[in-house]
């Protein structure tokens, strides 16, 4: 894949990653934004291969999101979840009627042999997304969540469990066997990559998978376009899931420094850029003492055109 | 499973036979009635395993078969489907969105290790059916229909080809090496049965399958419970399906001698009773010459109130 010029690499877990991903989607020329997506939350549940992560990336660039719920497709109905309850069956984990179809198109390609990468940019174009959805690998990986009461496996921790058993780690099972998407790899040869922007997504779960494939983030770092990281903690908190949460129960500040703090120590020389929110702009100098440019932005993604400003801010920053 | 005592055993495919089989749970008491059904058209579709049989049994037993359709739920609704045909996905096999409940769950229980039978029963128990209901067999069956455009996977030519093709035979790939549902076995083995019912189902994809279960029929055949088949061809017809047209391309007559004919040459001694109905009755010397006692009824099965009278039919000609 050689890709277009000034093309832009957004590496993204699920719902607010995807909220930047739309932002770029809009103001970006079609078939110039690359979403690399985080697959380690992926999972078979009832016989079928869910990849919550690229479903919302797929629902929320084709403006099927569901705004009410925050995940999962608009309109959606339950009459299968509500069957299955009826039947005495699994429904901690949510799949709604349209969802359904995803989940039921995806196993049935992959059982004739595609892979994830076919499937996934044949549903995006099926939605009529413009721009390019990459899983990171083709290869299983799988997080498990190390809690206080055991090993969980990340659906379980995060659906089911809601999230509130404390953390104290992360494995990510496969992770060493797993090889980048060879699409991003080979974009990333060519000249077409002009700025990497790692969305605002939970590190721990959604952006670390993705680094942590074997040699992955030094690519990243060696490669000419500067790497702009948009702190997904705005004024101590996640905007959305356990991100806050998870660096409380890890001993890390909960804050947009202890954000930072993560990605310079466990991947050191590889972001350039990273933007904060106005609200922490206190901690500009703090996080700059890491090595790392720090700009101050509004970056609470409400509506669109929130959105695309950040975005903007974010393409601006790069082209400077 | 030794079983209640004078317990009716029925054989039987879907539609046809699911209402004889209701016919009789109508009058028998809980427990007493052992419906064993055809698996030889279970297939996996959309990384689901589905037995389109048995489900039907499921459903008609418990008041909810879709009567406008004639298959699946009542009161069903698409969405699945219909989001499914705006990804460009396979929507030839129509899974409605309460239908799509059981087969998620059977597809889990199935992965979990659960055998077919205990996942049938549950579903059974689920669904508040107080008859029982046993899959033919545990081990993987497939049918393939040999048409002259070469062979056809059963639920293709099924469904997708709408029995279109016309067929030359029948595989049923895997059946050597099948054994009959163990809890069917031991119900046979003690003197819990009283009658065994070949319902109105296809011959040839519904209760041959079942038939062809390596030693089955003989253990049927050896039964000291009169073995009783009801005609599914009625006035040269089927009620529903493609036996009459089968029968026509594979050269039998296609009229309840035909029928009779298949059942006596394929497995002589089996039958004791063959019911045909009244407008059949001129058919009753030439069948009585194959070697079987012939009943004349009213075997068509449109209300419920037919279906008990049917069965109430069967039922005293065993009890006489």
């Amino acid at each position: 894949m050689t890709g277009a010029p000034n093309s832009v690499l957004a590496l993204s877990g699920g719902v607010g990653g995807a909220k930047l991903a739309l932002g770029l989607a809009d103001l970006l020329p079609p078939g110039q934004l690359h979403v690399l997506a985080n697959t380690a939350d992926d999972f078979r549940h009832l016989g079928l291969y869910i990849c919550p992560d690229i479903d919302t990336l797929l629902y929320t660039l084709s403006g099927n999101a569901n705004e009410v719920l925050g995940w999962g497709r608009a309109g959606e109905t339950w009459n299968t979840m509500q069957a299955l309850q009826g039947l005495g069956g699994a429904t901690w984990f949510r799949l709604g009627d349209k969802d359904l179809a995803t989940h039921l198109w995806r196993t049935a390609a992959l059982e004739r042999g595609e892979d994830l990468a076919q499937v996934t940019d044949k549903l995006a174009r099926q939605l009529g997304i413009a721009s390019l959805i990459h899983p990171m690998c083709e290869e299983k990986v799988s997080t498990t969540v190390h809690c206080a009461q055991g090993d969980l496996p990340f659906q379980q921790y995060f659906v089911k469990e809601q999230c509130k058993p404390a953390v104290s780690g992360f494995h990510f099972e496969g992770i060493a066997r797993a090889r980048p998407s060879s699409n991003v790899v080979s974009l990333l040869q060519g000249t077409a990559v002009a700025a990497i922007v790692v969305c605002p997504s939970n590190p721990f779960v959604s952006i670390d998978p993705i680094l942590h494939i074997p040699g992955f983030w030094q690519v990243l770092r060696d490669h000419r376009a500067p790497v702009v990281l948009v702190s997904p903690i705005v004024a101590g908190a996640a905007i959305k899931g356990p991100a806050a949460k998870m660096m409380a129960e890890l001993g890390l500040p909960v804050t947009a420094f202890g954000v930072a703090q993560h990605y310079c120590e466990r991947y050191p020389g590889l972001l350039d850029y990273f933007v904060i929110d106005e609200s922490d702009a206190t901690l500009a100098r703090e996080i700059a003492g890491l090595g790392v440019q720090v700009r101050v932005a509004s970056t609470v993604m409400k509506s669109r055109d929130d959105k695309r400003r950040l975005a903007r801010f974010t393409l601006d920053l790069v082209a400077a």
